[in-house]
């Protein structure tokens, strides 16, 4: 069993029962499991035509998804891929039916047929106005009189539901949807098969080929056709349905055949908005799951030629969640950048002092650039050596063009600069560091005050904070210790840093994912880095 | 390449344009590709606070599919599985954010930490009011402090969302999405991983298992677990959230990761509800495809406490058709079995002439039963005159019951019999016959015109008109000659079944699916059959 469900007995009488458990009260289904699936609206007074629809299931949110306010009246299930008996089919319309009457709704396969027309004949027999209509969209077979009925049936279930809704009678209902029947065309596509439950997947559509014109149930492509990608797919497809498009006011209806990604379904949605055909279309219903045939990764696209009545019959708002609204089809709109993804770069300005720490540490980590490698290398990739002596070595490069009086600006073009050279994790960041301090430091922060706010919106984004075993375990007592001078800060520094080797459970960044063993003994290798170069600014400038 | 795209480097950019063209003008995109891919509500007058989103693709409708009113405002959309760029969020940041600042919704991944927090910094740099939040849901990992972020972000997308759209301040905003993620818990399941486009797909867990405390990045869950069916998949699944579930309101959202189709989502949906956590969980987003993992074959079960306000805040109305509305999980709803499923058997009664024409009928379809199964031999199976003769046995065994003294009930009770006794769509189809001839008869027409609707309606339900090669094509020119009497009849019925002999395109019933070759020279068995009757009846009756 690769499905989640309690056996294939169960799946359709499960299923029904938790779309009814989860409709609010919305939905309610008729006692007579398992051979009667009938779900129907709470919410029905028989004032109004009924809509009933079916057939087997396996195309959900066809049809159950679609019963209420608005859309169907009841839907009743078959098992998978098999008609509902006659009684199933009798029991919804008894079970849903008034003075106005019923539609019937039933897509063009021969069980559907005879079951829905034989329960409708028993139906009549108790003096109900009952009306059939087959919806028999697919044009992939053009020389079969009997076209079978896909995904276009949502077009009937929302422009007969629209009807009904609004108080027309049986046969206005009627008309309604046969006019719907007539003017609408559906074709499909495919790159592979459904998995039937219980049953072995049939392998039939080779790497590179895709099957056009295929049906709900499994059934083979009209023909095999080669694949290369979304937007010949799409344009194969409406190739087959423009010779029945007519006019230049159309609704699609984009559907997902139950295995395609909605990536792939924006992608299909693009490329027909995109085609000549597609100017031609106004508006859009989907792309979304509504006509499925189980997990089969495809599509089917549908037009209907449609009236501004349709237009407001499609629009109109409905109960069920299933469908999806339609939504017109608007050209690309596309917003121009707003300002400021470049940042303004700051003119330089001297600060000798300045200057003059930023220098050393530089050469504080660059000196630092082999063994810190070394001690990354116990429990890393050995490269946090470099990274920083990198990032320092391009500091001082740029350090000319710093804007170094005014600390503000100094301290948001040093992140500038490190996001800039600085790779990885550790460059975002010292630059959020760097930015966040400059941000404090324009409010009015002391250049210490600054840099431990910097640090918390460090610990804020990166998740870590002191114990964690990372850079932050030397940093965090270093600036608490830096007002009372750079040897405080330093002796503190180097207590963060070697406490780091005792701290086995690494909780962030990329020690996390080391067992004890490899972290024992050594220090983390940016905590020593700031370790050493604190030491450094205390033996220069302390 | 087994994806509906124009090549993986297109896969994001095309997906998000086709999402913007079928929005109908509700949203629109920023000019940057294929580097900066924004999209942005365009009813948005920045006078609200702003909520960005974003992370890498993927796990669409998340987020992109959430932009609009009552959620996102911004969704900033990443490569497949990869982290957009700081650029990208600052982009996102800029375009939307006024002076009632922005909500970053983050999910708590590195980089999705990271370059969402250093854009902040840098929008922070222009004066702008940026929070952000980490959500963290994921419960499979208990002792990682870093939790994952997954599909319970839905929740805060919607309860800030709501208290943005009311015009709570940036605070507010924040402080009610930082409570959602205090609260919420998620884990999910999957029996399968996930198809990475462009990448072959891992086969990492095998028939019979499934992967629990599972990734939305096709990480490996916590532990392979033996499947055994929904019930217990979801057993599974609820054990470990239930630690993390407090009190007696919850909200559950039931989240299709991709693959899973809509029938197992609700069998997942109806053993949630039935499930003893169940009982805690006052109501339900979902089941639906919210934050997927591109065509993953599993689910995932978020919870949250909720308050009075946070259900308010759940179920006001949104812009995004993705968001499938919150509802009550209810008590199973069953309705009883309406009456009349049983047909009433009408008295017995005697009338002699229809009784002798019934069993003339009747014999003279058991004497051809052999000629006709050898004329069925030649296009189908053979077995036209044994279903005959079984259903001509079987009503003359009947006939002492048939209340022959009232037509319009002999004609339902012939019918009745005949759909009991004969399989197959030749019985559902003279059951439709002889019901629709008793209706007809009910409304007044004689026993002649009452055969012909019953005609009628067997060619509307079964699909086949005068010409398609089937048993109208004798039926329906005797009918028409019956008038005139029997011989005038059967002369019509022999003439239209021998014109079958010709008809080398059946278009209706089995034989539409054989070649010419098979059909040419022989009559339709069923035309065949009904000539050979009224010929009887003509020599017996006329």
């Amino acid at each position: 069993m690769k499905q989640f469900m309690n056996g294939r007995d169960a799946l359709v009488t499960d299923a029904v029962d938790g779309l009814v458990r989860t409709s609010g009260g919305r939905l309610a289904r008729l006692d007579g499991y398992p051979h009667i699936k009938v779900v129907v609206r709470t919410d029905w007074d028989r004032s109004k035509v009924a809509l009933v629809s079916g057939g087997g299931s396996g195309h959900e949110p066809s049809h159950a998804g679609f019963v209420g306010q608005g859309m169907l009246t009841a839907a009743v299930c078959g098992e998978v891929f098999a008609s509902p008996s006659v009684d199933a089919v009798l029991a919804g319309i008894l079970a849903v039916t008034g003075k106005a009457g019923c539609l019937l709704i039933v897509k063009n396969y021969t069980g559907d047929r005879l079951n829905f027309g034989l329960a409708a004949e028993r139906a009549r027999a108790f003096g109900l106005r009952v009306n059939m209509v087959i919806v028999d969209d697919d044009v992939a077979l053009p020389h079969l009189p009997q076209a079978r009925g896909v995904a276009g049936t949502l077009f009937v279930h929302k422009i007969a539901g629209a009807a009904a809704e609004a108080g027309q009678d049986l046969d206005a209902v009627t008309a309604a949807a046969q006019r719907v029947i007539a003017g609408v065309a559906s074709i499909g596509m495919s790159l592979d098969t459904c998995t039937v439950p219980g049953s072995p997947k049939e392998d039939r559509i080779a790497d590179g080929k895709a099957e056009l014109g295929l049906g709900i149930h499994g059934e083979a492509g009209v023909q095999q056709v080669s694949f290369t990608g979304a937007r010949s797919a799409m344009a194969m497809v409406l190739e087959k349905l423009a010779p029945h498009v007519t006019g230049d006011s159309n609704v699609a209806l984009l559907n997902n055949l139950g295995g395609a990604t909605p990536l792939e379904m924006s992608v299909l949605a693009a490329e027909l908005a995109a085609s000549p055909l597609g100017g031609r279309i106004q508006a859009i219903v989907g792309p979304a799951a509504l006509m499925t045939s189980l997990d089969m990764q495809g599509f089917s696209v549908s037009v209907l030629p449609a009236t501004a009545d349709d237009l407001t019959a499609l629009a109109a708002p409905v109960a069920p969640a299933a469908w999806p609204g339609m939504q017109a089809i608007v050209p690309l709109a596309i917003r121009p950048l707003p300002d400021g993804l470049a940042p303004l770069k700051a003119l330089a300005s001297a600060h000798p002092l300045r200057r003059g720490l930023i220098e050393s540490c530089c050469a504080a980590l660059i000196a630092a650039e082999a063994d810190l490698n070394l001690l990354d290398a116990k429990s890393g990739d050995g490269d946090t050596g470099s990274t920083l002596a990198t990032a320092a070595r391009a500091l001082l490069a740029a350090i000319d063009g710093l804007p170094l009086a005014d600390i503000t600006q100094a301290y948001r073009a040093i992140g500038s600069e490190l996001s800039q050279t600085m790779g990885g994790s550790s460059g975002v960041l010292l630059a959020i560091f760097f930015a966040a301090a400059g941000d404090a430091s324009a409010s009015g922060k002391d250049w210490i005050a600054a840099l431990q706010v910097g640090l918390a919106r460090v610990m804020q984004v990166g998740g870590a904070k002191p114990g964690d075993r990372t850079m932050i375990d030397a940093l965090e007592p270093a600036l608490a210790g830096l007002g009372h001078g750079l040897p405080v800060a330093a002796a503190a520094a180097r207590q963060g840093a070697d406490a780091t080797a005792g701290m086995v459970r690494a909780k962030a960044g990329r020690a996390s994912y080391l067992s004890e063993d490899k972290l024992a003994g050594h220090n983390d290798p940016g905590a020593e880095g700031v370790a050493r170069l604190f030491a450094f600014l205390a033996e220069k400038h302390g």
